[in-house]
């Protein structure tokens, strides 16, 4: 396990406390029928959803939006420990293979390549969720959060928070 | 552990077989002290290398030419399975931040995005060693293979198993 360093000119960084226990919040991470319910902020819908939970293991999600909008793209797990680590990159297809050069244009996220680190931490009635996102660039991390980043992922992590509440209920 | 099939249109290997033992063969490639005795052909040097064996690790190394060319660059370790296998990739940076998108000239190595697997298994008389190199284009992979992968490499190998002898002895 390898911990990098917060880099606030490439990173960013979105911290939340949920009121769900911890080995919930990892189901809901890593179960593509559950991430199919969260995973991007309504009225989009994760369409499809495909999770090989290994390192070099293949996470898909199809996203459609209200006009017919589609993003679909595969990204690269890197590690996986369960109920605390969870390591994805975009800059990877499944297997470890590059991805094809970025094109010059950043203002689609498929343009935007990053690695996520998710790290979970059991807290006093629930759990500690932390999405530590890298860039290559400043550029691209800004590109990333002018495009919504903290409205658009704070959304789906509510989202989540609110799917296994009634999961646990 | 993810097993990649091989795309010829995307990739190279070299496979060889060593009349060195499977336990100095992985010390050849994750010793940086040995390391830096093979790693370019002759008559290139490696001045420096850095190897923090472990997945999200840094793997450096600064290669030096006879008429002061220099090549110095950080990929990222993936997987470490001692004596079995050893992936990295130059599209990450250390801790898996996504290096910088690549420039359209790709016709010097930095601008070469690839992800190594070795894989090492033990034979009659030593050990079987292939080098699965995976890109994300045929571009990518045409332009590795014109720059002389087959024959770099190949002589690389040769001066690994030349120096795992004198190791040995």
């Amino acid at each position: 396990m390898s911990t990098t360093p917060i880099d606030a000119k490439l990173d960013l960084v979105l911290k939340r406390e949920l009121a769900v226990p911890v080995d919930l919040v990892w189901r809901g991470l890593t179960e593509p029928e559950l991430v199919k319910q969260w995973f991007c902020p309504k009225p989009w819908q994760t369409t499809e959803c495909r999770i090989d939970l290994r390192p070099g293991g293949e996470f898909y999600t199809n996203m459609q939006g209200p006009n017919g909008e589609v993003h679909a793209g595969a990204s690269c797990f890197l590690e996986i420990v369960p109920q605390e680590r969870l390591v994805w990159t975009t800059s990877l297809l499944p297997g470890y293979r590059p991805k094809s050069p970025l094109s010059a244009d950043s203002g689609s996220c498929e343009n935007i390549a990053f690695t996520c680190v998710i790290t979970l931490k059991v807290i006093e009635g629930g759990t500690e969720y932390v999405a530590h996102v890298m860039h290559s660039t400043p550029d691209q991390m800004k590109a990333h959060q002018e495009m919504g980043f903290h409205e658009g992922w704070g959304t789906t992590i509510t989202q989540l928070e609110e799917l296994l509440k009634q999961e646990k209920a």
